[in-house]
């Protein structure tokens, strides 16, 4: 028996379908008829259709006035990717829901944070940084140049795309570097935006997409679209596993040591919280 | 003029010393004979002493109890590099301190963990993560090899040395992937773990270092003051840019747009909150 | 038309199976009666053998004493996924080719570098660093803890595994920091080991993994299999994108400038190289 | 002793400057009167002149038509940072020199790539990639964007500063993910580039730095300046650690194995290889 006691081998079993649970504020829409025009149902119905259309997704929605924003917990243990967007209620949102869904993040969820999200509870705990950057809302386009075409998100993606009218997001943006970049942004304004990127916090992936202001059709775009559902399929879940701290035994023999004493008070608390692992899909298809 | 307006360049001034204030909790000391009998005045004391006969530091200490944890604004303004240890009282420390010396950090203080501090809000915050790991107290051997034998921080250090009694940390460390590795211990109970490493979170530089269960005079041993003294140096402020998120004017001309609106709300707040940059001192010297 | 015209967008077509192409030396296996007993179709076939029970792999071996080593450009144009041995012939490989296959893992075929190919000319090529390490052959046991539980090469494994007896390769091991740390290993004579770990090159994944000294049955065992498989499927090719340098048109318009001057020995060049994109899988299943 | 044997503890002497060498090809220098009118002494010549002007730096020059270009092995033995500027005869240096200069910069020395070095010989062994970008000689202005404001090579330098005219240089660019990214540049035609980038491969640091095309006066820039000489600053080498792959003794006692061999062809290596450390200078100065 090779393997450690503490933590079982992942169990093969795989998904017949990955749970997306798309997550927006819901305020602009009310009170902007302009937002309204563009996302009659709100920017998470825009979003969860284009990925029903995807294929191979479960996908639902959830918003901030819903009781526990539509984040309970037995909804958040089911969802293998989350897709957030907010923008001008931040504040609103729970401070033990935000730690709720940081849990799961690094139990295995994925998450997507889009667009002003950046300075969303949720981001900003998960980063540990401002995650500031530079703004204007004006007539700005982008052009999104793909500097990492060998990756999972820009799948079907060219060299670059373009977006006629985008808020512009600037440098600095006060992240801690990236796992991977993913995207470049160019502005007609002058500056540059790292618009794409990727982090692994716990054992969660969390993909950063810069486009998507309220005011603009963002969300319909077909390069849009598919970066995002390529990002969704990227950040799935593929293991679930829950923290642990544990006091471990040790695997080979010690010397012994009249002076080493063992704190009462630690010493029981690993046997509590023995820890498990379920690895709850591969990652590869066909293993 | 080629500089930005937003970002005022860098002052050379250079700093005639560095300010390091050490914490830690001080109540192992108090409660148990054992650990007060090695370190007398506390743990920050001992270490306080060693790096004040490194020279060139300007060495203060704080601790749990007092007023503010010792940790009022206007200290942390003046200090460059903090060092932490605590262990039994993590939940002690008020969130509203943890979120200033976070602040701090991010301007560009430099931040010191030592051993039980993975578990201190303040690292947790910073790392998004949940700084978990696996631990025993017993009587292991612990090596530390230097894997990064070129970094400032192993300077004077050679390809390993031990420590001869140690509490074991073991992997899976929760922890974000660092950005410089720089010791990975072996310990004789048959784990590994990544006992130096190093992350940038916005403008400052943290280090953890595993080594100081307060229950071995680990503080006193040479190779660990060595390693703490040039984590120290490495780490210290070279800049303080506070956070902003400004509202930027177009630096090229913009095409018309009578769609693009600007939402009033948000483009005062910028102006408001002008970037400002103080660059205290260069990290190289004669620069 | 928002796709650049410099970059198509990728196919969608996926493959039916993954093809791998298994490369040894073959020649410890002829002169040693013990590495023989082991090994007796060749390191190469060993492999092989695990790989095709694995299921979606087409496997085929190749090794140093065929034309060519085995390694013609036609075959490496179509394999995806290429697993390399190599220890007492490294020398003998021909530059010629060596550049052949750094030029197609460049353009997206994943490489898996096992053992002593830490010092295959391939190896060292795409690394661009010496690659040395502390060895020893002696009765080490090896325990390899897994630092990245959610990556797909630690599918099926759990916290750590052990293998009886192995040779021992320590830190400081002279690689460029990885991209991702997957295995650390722990020895009975007191070292550590980065043993697994991944790089991204040009397009291509690389994944180098420590155990399997010849005169060991190391790769009879269970668990190795496992990550040997789970990396083959990890780093198989999803694109194949050759090379290009392009003198590339503006794409918004220029201010005149009378003193530029287009160099007209380059201007051509770029014409003469169109860039080519060929993504021949998605790496998510179902897309 | 808790040292290893296996290497020395640095020594903690300090130098008194800084050696640099600056390394060009003086060819279009030669062969273009307009290149001659802004670079008369060649590129070299320019860039050392503002690099003495700096203070505690010892500058030289070589070029490529010296013997050994300049790059004999006693004077690369001797230097800290080599500057490295190449263009339109990458392919007549040498490769037994671009050799030398690669191990010395994984024993230590600093390297400083600019331009058009990027298709340097020793640029591309060093990074392993094929280093390829877009690029376009027109009217372009150039703008770099500081996204590391607290690293030492972007000291003096505000949030960002312009070239009126430059070479443009586009995504993607065929390098390994930097350690740490520095600038990232605006076009006028609509491009992105990482302009500014660093990598530690062994022992030594590599600074890439973009602008710098023959035609245009950009090493009389004030801002381009300082950044090359932040950037020497930063590379200067602080160890000289010769390669080794040592057979290495057991630390800890080992079962006994009858089975285990020792392979007598390698086991003396190690023995007529002993590694040897030189630490010959701090980075962190007063230490």
């Amino acid at each position: 028996m090779l393997y450690s006691a503490l933590m079982k081998p992942a169990e093969m079993s795989l998904p017949t379908s990955t749970n997306v649970l798309v997550w927006s504020e819901f305020r602009h829409e009310k009170a902007n008829p302009k937002v309204a025009a563009i996302y009659p149902g709100g920017i998470h119905e825009t979003i969860a259709a284009f990925l029903r259309r995807a294929g191979g997704l479960n996908v639902s929605t959830a918003w901030l006035d819903q009781p526990e924003h539509g984040l309970t917990a037995d909804r958040l243990a089911g969802t293998d990717v989350l897709v957030w967007w907010g923008h001008m209620a931040h504040g609103e949102v729970q401070d033990e829901i935000v730690q709720r869904v940081k849990t799961r993040v690094l139990e295995g969820m994925g998450l997507l944070v889009l667009h002003s999200g950046h300075y969303a509870k949720i981001f900003k705990a998960l980063m540990g940084t401002s995650c500031s950057l530079k703004r204007r809302e004006s007539s700005d386009k982008e052009r999104l140049w793909n500097v990492n075409p060998a990756h999972p998100i820009t799948c079907g993606i060219g060299d670059y795309f373009e977006i006629p009218a985008e808020e512009m997001y600037g440098e600095p943006f006060g992240i801690p570097a990236p796992d991977e970049l993913i995207f470049i942004s160019w502005f007609t304004g002058g500056e540059v935006f790292r618009s794409g990127a990727t982090w692994q916090r716990g054992h969660g992936r969390i993909f950063y997409f810069q486009p998507g202001h309220e005011t603009y059709p963002t969300y319909h775009q077909a390069e849009v679209q598919r970066v995002i559902t390529n990002g969704v399929r990227w950040a799935r879940a593929t293991v679930n596993l829950p923290d642990c701290c544990p006091n471990a035994p040790a695997l080979e023999s010690l010397p012994p040591d009249p002076q080493a004493t063992v704190d009462h008070r630690l010493a029981g608390l690993g046997a509590r919280n023995p820890p498990r692992q379920r690895r709850i899909s591969s990652p590869i298809d066909g293993l």
